[in-house]
């Protein structure tokens, strides 16, 4: 079944690839190599490789979102080569900011390069979005570069919300939402937007492709924050219990802590320490976050989500094999291990 | 005549501080504070401050060239706030880059709130740019924003230049003339056509309008460079011969090297030496630039500029006035002292 979905979820991934190259070319001889290494175009001499270069959900949704308004591919590339381009800008901004050394198994574009290359760098992609929609002659390029615009400054709003939390031991579940909304909602509910927007689609559906994708969104994040702290670190190339490694306020973590009773209070004692975790305090860790509940509240509230993101398609007309196809992607979201 | 200039340059400068708040006010809570302390409106907590704010230079320009070809403030404003918002994203992330903990005698972004704060606070502004043009109904907003893509890209490039060039001892003239059209140069190009698109203007004045700008955008970095070795620590903010404490491959520089002979050879041997240059060097170095040669064709460099900005105005018919709007605001470029 997952073999499956991810297949079937991939179609048009080439194309957007090419779109992608084609952006990325026009960045000069010292950014280009760097922006194709973080895609993982190539090694960090320039060299070709074939690398997983991530999920490309976004670009995904896009398209997938385009069909299903009964759009098609090639309208709907520059939205979803955009999506791309802001996705990755943040990632390699974010793995500055984080210093997150590694990334799909690769070191991190600031960890190869430097912090001023990662700035520009990521910059570079950052410019790029709006222009590659501008350019593309879509009679919707302006909202679609629009709506790019607002979900990036949402992106930006969560990321500043994350790096506030680092210095706070007192943040609420709400304020976490808020955050995971800005940081990765915003862009999930843009991508289907955009889908539905490049493809002409009346109003009515982009505001619900819209939904669907913030809902989409939201439970993207919390089977990201589960994969956190239980992932396989063979599969997500991240280390054991690494969002508890760096005490990140992730969603299932502050579930655990607002709860309160003896596992949230445990957890707490546990994260204010100001030593370096050991492996068996991560084990502990992880293991109160589950008895204090953070680890079933997440992966319902992770369901729930699906549930709301396939209700909001209720209102748009559509073929049921698009609906299914949605409804797949929605799927391989919860039920992925990376 | 130099008080008169700058008097006259100022015209309009509300109007965009007023553009310039209202894109930034859509910015959250934690990146709205920095954006505006950035740009002088108030001081590291809010509180609000009359300082000077920069030279506005790009955003005059763009009023100016909207004006020469017959446009309106009203519909250059929009293009008058993305480029201001362009540049000062490039200063926050240049500081943040460079390390300089200064700007206009305030600490720089990233020397308040961190290096975190500064990645996000210029991805922000440069996020807004092409948003306020989108947004403001402009027939001619879509080549307006695409010219802001463009100009970024470029800017980009030069700021990548610049930072591979602390690397090397063998920087050619060529290169660092390349690199200042980059850095400088493609958004005061931007500035001028975008006010000139803006305003409805043929593409012979679009493009005569880039030419000016481009000319006037060099002029600008020659004299940059000849006050970053012979400014006035209290008029510039910056420490006396910054540029050569700081070993920078500005133009009079890579000229006085490239020219060779016995100023050319004994500065390369003092910018060589592992330490840090005594007050005692600096001026030597300094003395150096100025009898190789290197101060005198930046001079005339920059002179020659300005007259090939002028004629590139030729072919744009304008009313007298307009002209001369414009050639005291090349004038100003090269006769100011900050």
């Amino acid at each position: 079944m997952t073999t499956t979905t991810a297949a079937k979820v991939d179609t048009g991934s080439d194309a957007v690839r090419e779109a992608l190259r084609q952006a990325v070319n026009r960045l000069d001889d010292t950014i280009r190599p760097v922006v194709s290494y973080h895609f993982g175009w190539c090694d960090e001499h320039g060299r070709p490789v074939r690398t997983n270069g991530g999920k490309s959900l976004r670009s995904r949704l896009v398209l997938h979102a385009a069909r299903a308004v009964g759009g098609d591919d090639a309208r709907a590339l520059p939205g979803a080569a955009a999506v791309e381009l802001v996705h990755n800008f943040s990632l390699v901004h974010d793995d500055l900011m984080d210093r997150d050394a590694t990334r799909r198994h690769r070191p991190t574009v600031w960890a190869v390069w430097g912090d001023a290359v990662a700035v520009l760098a990521g910059d570079a992609m950052l410019s790029l979005a709006p222009e590659v929609l501008l350019e593309s002659g879509s009679p919707q390029a302006v909202p679609a570069a629009r709506m790019i615009g607002a979900a990036t400054r949402e992106l930006i709003r969560g990321q500043a919300a994350d790096v506030g939390f680092e210095h706070r031991d007192n943040v609420t579940l709400a304020e976490c939402v808020r955050m995971a909304t800005g940081k990765t909602a915003a862009l999930l509910a843009a991508s289907a937007s955009i889908g539905a927007v490049l493809s002409g689609a009346p109003p009515r559906s982009v505001t619900a492709m819209k939904h669907f994708g913030h809902h989409l969104g939201l439970a993207f994040q919390l089977v990201d924050d589960l994969l956190g702290i239980w992932g396989d670190p063979e599969t997500t190339g991240k280390p054991v219990c690494s969002d508890l490694r760096s005490r990140k306020k992730s969603l299932p973590v502050v579930r655990t802590l607002e709860a309160g009773g003896p596992a949230g209070r445990e957890l707490a004692l546990l994260l204010a320490q100001p030593d370096a975790l050991t492996e068996a305090q991560l084990r502990t860790a992880a293991d109160l976050v589950d008895r204090g509940g953070g680890r079933r509240w997440a992966r319902a509230e992770a369901r729930r989500r699906i549930t709301l993101a396939e209700r909001s398609l209720a209102v748009v007309p559509m073929a049921e094999t698009a609906r299914r196809d949605l409804t797949d992607l929605a799927n391989f979201i919860v039920e992925r291990s990376a």
